[in-house]
C-alpha cells in the first residue's frame, strides 16, 4: 500500500523498523519509486500467461486496475487525506470511515483474493461471491486491528510509529467506537470471514490461517 | 507525463497557462491524482477488446507497462532528478542526456506509435521497426525543441514557466550543443522520422503532420 502514510507524512518515518523511503532518500525519489512499482505490478500481471485464457488475463488486469484507482486504493486515500485535521464536529462518521477503508485497503485485498482464485479454474458465481465476502471482511478487520494496535502497542513492537493516529486527530475505529467495541467488531469480522469460506472445506485452510493471523497479530 | 516537473517543483507552477495540480491543490493530492490516473490508463488498456486477439491485448499492455516504469518514463525521470544541481564538471554528457530523454519521454511516445499500429492488423517486423524508429526520432525531437523553446520563448507563449531549465542549471540540448547545432539536430531528427515512414505512402500522412508539428511548434 504505497502511499498509506501521506496524510501524516511528517509523523511516519518508520516501516518495519526501518526508515521509510522518503526519509531515507527524499520525497521525489519515493514518489518515483511508487510510480515505477505501480507500472511494474501491471507489467507482472501481463508478463506471462497466467492461465490458458488471455481473455481472462485481460479481465484480471481490469479488476486489479480498478482496485488501485480512484474507485479503489487511490480514492480511499484521497478521502483519508481530506479527513485529517478537521474540526471535531466535521469528522467522519463510522459509515464514512468504513467506506474509506473499503476503498483504501479493502479493494486491493478483495482483488487479491478473487484474482488468486481466477488463476485456477472457472468458479461458480456463488463461490466467487463468498471469496469476495471473505476479502471484504478480512480487509476491514485488518484496518480495525491496525487502529487497535496503534493505541495499544509501542513503536518498537510495531516497527512503525505508534500513536500517530491519535496525534493527528484522525478518526479511527477506536476513537469512534471505543476500544472494547472495536475489539468485538474485529472478532465478528473474523467470524464472518471464516463463515464465508466454510463451504470450501480444507482447501480454504490457508485463507483461514491468514484471517486468524490478521486479527490476532500483535504488530 | 505526470511527474515531468519534479526536479524543479518550486519553479514549475504553470502548465498551459494554468496553475499546476500541486499548486492549485497540494502535493499529496497531485501525487494521488497521478497514481489514480496511472491505474486508469491501465484500466482503459484492458476495459474492452482492442482487437480480435486478447493475447495481443496482453502484449500491448506489457509494452505500455514497460514504457512507464523503471526502464521507461519513471527511470528517465529518476536520472533527471539525480542530475539537477550538480557541479559543472559532473553534469551529464550529451550521450547521457540523450539516454535520459529516450527513457523519460521517448519510451512513451515510441510505445504510443507502436501500440497504435498494433490496434490494427499484424504488421511485418520491418514495418514495426520503422514505426519504432519514427517514434524514437519524434520523441527526441520533442525534447530538443522543448529545450530550444525554454530559451527562446516567454512564459505567456509557452503556457509554462520559461527559462526554468537555465535557472535550475539543468543540462539541455542548448546548453550542451549550443543553439544553432540544437536547431540543426531537431531538423535532422525530423528528416529521419519522415524517412522512416516513407514506405507507408499517404497512409502515414498523419504521422508526418505530427512530426512537423512537434518540430515547428512555437510553444
Amino acid at each position: 500500500l504505497a502511499h498509506d502514510d501521506l496524510p501524516s507524512m511528517d509523523n511516519d518515518v518508520l516501516r518495519r523498523g526501518k526508515p521509510t523511503c522518503h526519509v531515507e532518500f527524499d520525497e521525489a525519489t519515493a514518489l518515483l519509486a511508487g510510480d515505477a512499482l505501480q507500472s511494474l505490478a501491471f507489467e507482472l500481471m501481463v508478463s506471462r500467461p497466467l492461465n490458458d485464457s488471455p481473455a481472462r488475463q485481460v479481465e484480471m488486469t481490469r479488476i486489479f486496475a480498478r482496485a488501485c484507482g480512484s474507485r479503489g486504493m487511490a480514492g480511499g486515500q484521497a478521502i483519508d487525506l481530506a479527513s485529517v485535521g478537521k474540526a471535531l464536529g466535521q469528522q467522519m462518521t463510522l459509515p464514512e470511515l468504513e467506506f474509506m477503508h473499503i476503498l483504501k485497503t479493502g479493494a486491493l485485498i478483495r482483488a487479491s483474493v478473487v484474482l488468486g482464485a481466477m488463476c485456477g479454474h472457472d468458479l461458480p458465481n456463488d463461490q466467487t461471491d463468498r471469496l469476495d465476502r471473505y476479502g471484504k471482511c478480512v480487509g476491514l478487520a485488518f484496518q480495525v486491528v491496525d487502529d487497535i494496535l496503534d493505541c495499544e502497542s509501542n513503536t518498537e513492537k510495531l516497527g512503525k510509529t505508534a500513536g500517530k493516529d491519535q496525534d493527528a486527530n484522525k478518526p479511527t475505529y477506536v476513537s469512534l467506537m471505543g476500544m472494547a467495541p472495536a475489539k468485538k467488531f474485529a472478532d465478528e469480522l473474523l467470524a464472518d470471514a471464516l463463515d464465508a469460506v466454510g463451504i470450501f472445506g480444507s482447501k480454504a485452510d490457508r485463507l483461514r490461517q491468514l484471517a486468524e493471523f490478521i486479527v490476532r497479530r500483535e504488530h
